[in-house]
């Protein structure tokens, strides 16, 4: 069995492949764009995506979205964590949670769909706590991943090795959710 | 002539007919949603709509967007004023401009489409500054004009009657234009 995700990012790719590499299905990756509403929540974004992408393609795909949320902030930087931290910066982002909770949590949601059927949603969930300064600025990861760290954990993602950041990570939690359900319909 | 405004705010109808009261055309309100890509730029968000409602609705079609740009920061909260108000609300927002230079401003895109042809787009701008603290918090207004002085005022938006604000705001400027370019079609 062969199945398509659509992403545009081949590093994410990469690493949802590695995730799945003992999975008895084929993943490809299909770089293509595709329309995201983003005033949504992520699970509605992912969810008609796959759906719209399946009937299009006319085969399984899967798509993901990822959010990240600030507890002492309804909703933000929500389904838009790019076009926040590329608005704000460290410095905007750091300033909101002066004197305030620092929990935050990142939620992936994968959306598979088959054509002509409703999408199934795999969620995952990390939380943790932003740090009051940036680690590994230097390095390049993603910009999240030098303010936050996990619950039960004293460093930051971006201090973390691949492997580390996979024991830990929502995108692995709801990949791998994703790929139990795979193999329990090929049964 | 009939143009067809695509907006489900009644409010905004009723206050873009006031603007456009003496122009020989008609404005009738189509109260439909249609779908935005938030994270582009508001000319493209408004110029897309535009020709895809144009093409379906197959009749001259016009839709406006608004964004607001706060000089501290790039691009935020561009196209989703709304958004970034429901998630930070006022206290957020006061925070990321403290000791920030406090100068903002509002764009409205106008863009009208006629089947089968390119978006022709109108813009308004309206400068000014965010103040320091929520005037007239109890007032039914849109949130940011509780905040926003415009240049060379001394009050917010929400104190102004509905005509002062019409004889500064970005949306009669943009909306004029657009008049004026309709009533030099049909001569």
């Amino acid at each position: 069995m062969i199945i398509t995700f659509v992403t545009t990012n081949k590093h994410k790719f990469r690493e949802v492949k590695g995730i799945l590499k003992d999975f008895p299905f084929e993943l490809e990756q299909l770089d293509m764009e595709y329309e995201e509403n983003h005033d949504s929540e992520i699970e509605d974004i992912a969810g008609s995506a796959a759906r719209k992408l399946a009937k299009e393609l006319k085969k399984p795909i899967i798509v993901e979205d990822t959010g990240l949320f600030f507890e002492a902030y309804d909703g933000f930087p929500g389904a838009l964590p790019k076009f926040i931290f590329k608005a704000l910066g460290y410095k905007g982002i750091l300033k909101l949670l002066e004197d305030e909770g620092r929990g935050a949590y990142f939620k992936t949601i994968v959306a598979y769909c088959e054509p002509g059927k409703e999408p199934v949603l795999f969620e995952g969930i990390m939380k943790g706590a932003i740090t009051k300064e940036v680690y590994n600025l230097e390095k390049d990861e993603m910009p999240y991943d030098k303010i936050f760290v996990p619950e039960s954990k004293t460093k930051t993602i971006s201090d973390m090795s691949l492997e580390e950041k996979n024991s830990l990570s929502q995108r692995a939690e709801a990949f791998l959710k994703f790929g139990k359900y795979i193999l329990a319909k090929q049964r």
